[in-house]
């Protein structure tokens, strides 16, 4: 007789509340934890006090008669050949279903930031080059292709992406994020989700929210938000996400914001989360973020209060092992059904509770690195080279030139990789091991780039100078940036400034190339340099990517997807700020970035023609549509981000002097034009106001249709008629912009 | 026939609403309005814009014949012989009264937050060295002398004191702030105002709120603060010196809180101020803080909405000058007659109302720099310098020794003077007039202190090296701290790092001096200092002071009102934060201060036996006495500060690690002893809780007795007992601390 919850032709939530009802408290406790096998085995840490934990944590054994929810990193814990980890985690799961009376598997998860973290596998750019791409369908389909390879190996949850706006690009984790203003990360975001759960791959936002507004940009410090700010600018991306992406998962944050810390954060997790954007899927706690509750912000006095105040909140699942949650101290029933039932929809939904469900075929040849996943990481490092200045036209460099390469980074596979990457997040600790996917560096792609050019480390012997500058990643302190490794200021690290310094003293035309994940402070150099482009951690194409952009074969078309400072100091930076926050006056700090978000440059040159607009008047409720004419006026074939800018001159509050509102990528062959057409909903113009209630509001407004933040070619006027309306979670969150 | 409002024998707010009744509406919002005689005549700006602002306020002629609220700056505008000034004044008062048909006079109003800002009056140390003296006492008496020369001129209201908690020093108005502590800011900040109002004069409390807080420390820039962090860092001062200190006046923030500007907020101005702390004095802008909300905020469309949201928020008088609050365009009657009252009651109080008012007798001479202002000015100062460094024992410098006194302060009146000061808010614009006021620096000082000493600008021809680095103050950029003086970091200005790299280069002993107006890093010399002085501003007899403690006169006693870093980045500083906030793990930035808060060495040596208490189990409404016997083991006297700090280990929210709740300073002769009295009430461990009400909770608790927050003597262990307790306005918010 086949049960209830076995009947594949009945809703995921009716079977799964069939088998909770079946369950025994041992046995749902089992469904909200992990067991992270081989997490003491690691030569040092890859999550923050993982050793420590590791010793306390419930042991796989103790859990199997009971069942268990999930298991932590098959792939991303230590190096394993992706057959042979196909075929242990398929091992694994048989053991785990033999285990308990129901013949359940657990869900795997596992890192994706840039990539499956496995070894062998793809490495894309880190987020901030997907932001600077500009281009949300690249990344949806990047994300498409490495959840299709995650459930080629039997991994059903990626721990990405990561939707923290950046707040203070001192923060070790910038890299990881999108970039500063809520719209691109939304939309990028929501596109990445898109494809990984097209694929079949449980999305799970993070970090939810506020992580990245803590205090000082340090890791794990409390943030200090008010419920403004964090509705208008920390939370809309995982709205979008959510609602326009799918995505079924969610981490909370490890800091506290105002005090409370996000995983005991009730309104957030469940008040917003739940009942105001009515999400269903589950909620995972971030490595030991429940047993953080008790040990380091301390609003809990004993592993069992942690546990209940997580669950309380609306933490659904302990990661990476269970601790807290544990059958010996039972949790509420009523929490603990809440909890199990969601978890155990999620695996119905994922086909785990079928009585066909079998692991991936195992033994079966596993190709992580596959041409058409090389492919996208190529296209998705190339759209995220930035130019930032070339006033002297030296490039693209042209070949047969002699070039000073210089700069610690300019031969070093690490300014290509992220700090989630497998080889800087895993392979570092095995240093014997083959970094498992081929990166070239930047003198190497350089070399094939430019075969006829002479390569030497002396300018006095050069026609032009590279300068490579900019960061290692690493983790807890083994880079200067990543996850741990947060800066006290924007200066390059490792006193890279003298190398540019030097460089800049030899007379040769010198070009700075910086590879890093957050932005430096160049205003030392940049007026003296001959032209400077900006990568963020490309991936394992991003060496040829570079050397592209810098020979002139892919023409850059990344934007700046957060500002680069003038200055080290004076953080956190302006950008999203009032006009109080922005200006010099009344304070002798001027927060101008040399370079604001948006910006970036081509090697042809663009025309925009005067905006039509359908209508300069719309209500509260309505849309409007505006076509613009963009021509490509140089030589040579080239990219243009248009983008839009709301400027709202008077409300109830303060507001960001401007915020992105829309934006599309135009490429055009030289002299080629098009039309871009983008269609305006007034609902983008609703803010937060000083009752607490988002509304758009009658009055004046202004799109500035610009080239980045601080360029504006056009300025739209409208005024927005009718009665203040309040909106919800219905309301419209994008500006559709298409080529025509 | 004496009408009721003239009445003396009736009740303030009585007489003030029969005058009400009796006016028009020009009338009333003449009382609302100020007028800033001079302020276009100036060389350069004493307030932010103005000179912009001064063409568009309402003048003195279209006011008189309906009265006038204040008069703005009668000392603080142009250089005035005290004398002549007050001649002045009394005989602008008569045209005022004269003026209107009740013949009422204006509130003159000042600044006075380093005495009295007027040519020729005593200059007192910034608040900065009040909060290091850990003196109330003292403080109250300096402040009740400064309220006494006011009165004698004229002056009815002092725009004093600043209590923001300082949250980032980088902010240029670090200087005019007590520290980085609520309560020891609560405590000296309401020694002040009991000093003033005792006096008769109106005590100002600025500025309510968070403006400390604001983004990356830039002036005017956006407050991101929670209510939480508001509840318990921001407003405690407030309402201690509202509660404590009897102040019968407020003035809103420049900044916003998450968005909503304080001149427009309610919840502030009214539903807390009014209506939980029953405040029943006058609300008074910042200078063009109503102004702002039109053309800065942008939460206001025009000035008369900008006056109406102001009006509607609390704010009750327009400063400087009438713009937005003008009888031109009318205000609503209920807000306009709310305020008015206010005002007039505190005419009403201030005899204003009394038909036998008279201005003070003019033409009598008045000396606002007699001797025993002085005398308090030197005291101030000599127990606000903070010694933090002499392992060597080079101080206390005896006198014969060759001394290189090196340094750009050495021989500077600037590095003894606050922004506020006369000499630097006002005198700077008037070069040729003497300074007004004897200030010696402190090579002057030093000549007069150690008359058997050479001094030389050489190191090689020294036995020790006096190396004087800080800041000079002054306002909007013509200084490197002071209003608008904004820093990007905490690195010495002007390269004076050099200066001390060169002076340490120099084999001979090196004593750093810093003269200063925030905390600057030091950790690239400490080690290698000889011996390190921190003195912020201590006003005309400063360079007395700090030569006094440096040949020993003076036993230092300052203890630190905010710690002094270790590398000049990584700002806000984490003091108040929670566990999270304060360790490197897992960050790579350590912020911990190199000297913390509350920290300084005497010259003598103290042992602190182990403390007994009354109760270690106390009801949450209950108190307990903790005696503890201090000893002076050196050979010479001196002043040990015992300060209490309260640790709770477990809450609701995330809480700051340690926090002060008392202190108090202990003077002994040489091998004398004395026994310290303190009585904790449970009150003191309110905090606001995760549901936004503030409780005293049962449970553990530990308040360590120590000379500064890192520096524990001993720790005492207490359990409260009994029922959570929610507190309100009633709490008793201080420690008594008496020496028997």
């Amino acid at each position: 007789m086949v049960e209830p919850w076995q009947d594949t032709t009945l809703p995921a939530h009716v079977r799964a509340a069939d088998l909770l009802a079946r369950m025994t408290t041992e046995e749902k406790t089992a469904q909200l934890s992990s067991v992270w096998i081989g997490a003491d085995t690691e030569g040092a840490d890859v999550a923050p006090g993982q050793h420590t934990y590791a010793a306390r944590s419930a042991a796989l054994d103790a859990l199997l008669p009971h069942g268990l929810g999930q298991l932590t990193r098959p792939f991303g814990t230590v190096p394993v050949d992706p057959s042979e980890g196909a075929a242990r985690l398929a091992g694994l799961q048989r053991l785990i279903r033999s285990g308990n009376r129901f013949g359940l598997p657990a869900i795997a998860h596992d890192e994706c930031l840039t990539g499956l973290t496995a070894w062998q596998a793809t490495v894309f750019p880190t987020p901030l080059a997907w932001g600077a791409t500009f281009d949300p369908e690249l990344i949806t389909e990047m994300a498409r292709a490495i959840g299709t390879s995650m459930r080629a190996v039997g991994v059903h949850q990626g721990l990405a992406p990561v939707l923290d706006v950046v707040r203070d690009p001192r923060w070790g984790r910038t890299e990881e994020c999108i970039g500063e203003d809520p719209y691109l990360v939304g939309t990028i975001g929501t596109a990445y989700v898109r494809g990984l759960e097209t694929a079949g791959i449980v999305a799970t936002l993070k970090h939810f929210a506020g992580y990245s507004a803590s205090r000082a940009a340090r890791n794990h410090a409390p943030a200090s938000l008010g419920p403004r700010e964090l509705a208008d600018v920390i939370l809309p991306p995982f709205e979008m996400a959510l609602r326009d992406g799918g995505a079924r998962s969610v981490m909370p944050a490890y800091n506290d914001i105002d005090g409370l810390p996000a995983h005991a954060h009730t309104r957030l997790l469940t008040g917003i989360l739940r009942e105001r954007w009515g999400f269903t899927g589950t909620v995972v706690s971030d490595y030991y973020g429940v047993s953080l509750l008790e040990e380091a912000h301390r609003v809990a006095d004993g592993e069992q209060q942690a546990a209940r105040l997580a669950l309380a909140a609306g933490v659904d699942v302990e990661l990476p092992a269970a601790r807290c949650f544990s059958p010996a101290d039972p949790l509420p029933e009523d929490l603990l059904d809440r909890a199990a039932l969601r978890v155990l929809t999620q695996k119905c939904e994922l086909g785990l509770l079928d009585p066909d469900w079998e692991p991936v075929a195992d033994g079966e040849p596993v190709d992580l690195n596959p041409p058409h996943l090389r492919d996208l990481a190529r296209k998705v490092a190339e759209e995220s080279v930035v130019l930032l200045a070339n006033d002297s036209g030296v490039l693209p460099l042209r070949d047969g030139l002699r070039i000073a390469l210089l700069g610690p980074l300019a031969d070093e596979q690490a300014a290509m990789l992220g700090c989630y990457t497998f080889p800087r997040h895993v392979g570092v600790h095995h240093p014997e091991l083959p970094t498992g996917v081929e990166v070239p560096t930047l003198a190497e792609a350089l070399r094939a780039e430019l075969p006829g050019a002479v390569f030497t480390d002396d300018p006095a012997a050069a026609d032009v100078c590279l300068a490579v500058v900019g960061d290692r990643s690493g983790l807890f302190g083994r880079g200067s940036s990543g996850e741990g490794c947060d800066a006290e200021d924007l200066q390059l690290p490792w006193n890279q400034g003298e190398l540019l310094d030097e460089a800049l003293g030899s007379g040769v035309p010198v070009v700075i190339v910086v590879l890093s994940g957050r932005p430096y402070a160049l205003g030392r150099w940049a007026d003296r340099a001959a032209a400077v482009v900006q990568a963020f951690f490309p991936g394992q194409e991003g060496g040829g990517a570079v050397a592209g952009v810098l020979s002139g074969r892919v023409d850059p078309s990344g934007r700046l997807p957060l500002g680069v400072p003038r200055t080290p100091g004076g953080q956190p930076a302006p950008y999203l700020a009032p006009p109080l926050g922005r200006h010099g006056f009344p304070s002798t700090v001027d927060p101008t970035p040399l370079y604001p978000f948006g910006y970036g440059l081509s090697y042809t040159t663009f025309a925009w023609d005067t905006p039509r607009c359908d209508a300069l008047e719309l209500p509260t409720d309505g849309e409007t549509t505006l076509r613009l004419t963009v021509r490509n006026t140089g030589g040579r074939p080239g990219t243009e981000v248009v983008q839009l800018y709301l400027h709202d001159p008077v409300g109830t509050v303060a507001r960001p002097e401007v915020r992105l509102v829309g934006y599309v990528r135009v490429t055009l062959d030289a002299g080629a034009s098009a039309e871009v057409h983008a269609t305006f909903p007034a609902d983008l113009a609703a803010y937060t106001g000083a009752d607490g209630h988002r509304v758009v509001e009658p009055g004046a407004l202004e799109l500035r249709v610009a080239a980045s933040s601080e360029h504006v070619h056009h300025t739209v006027r409208l005024t927005l008629t009718g009665p203040v309306r309040e909106v919800g979670h219905e309301r419209r969150m994008r500006c559709e912009l298409r080529v025509k």
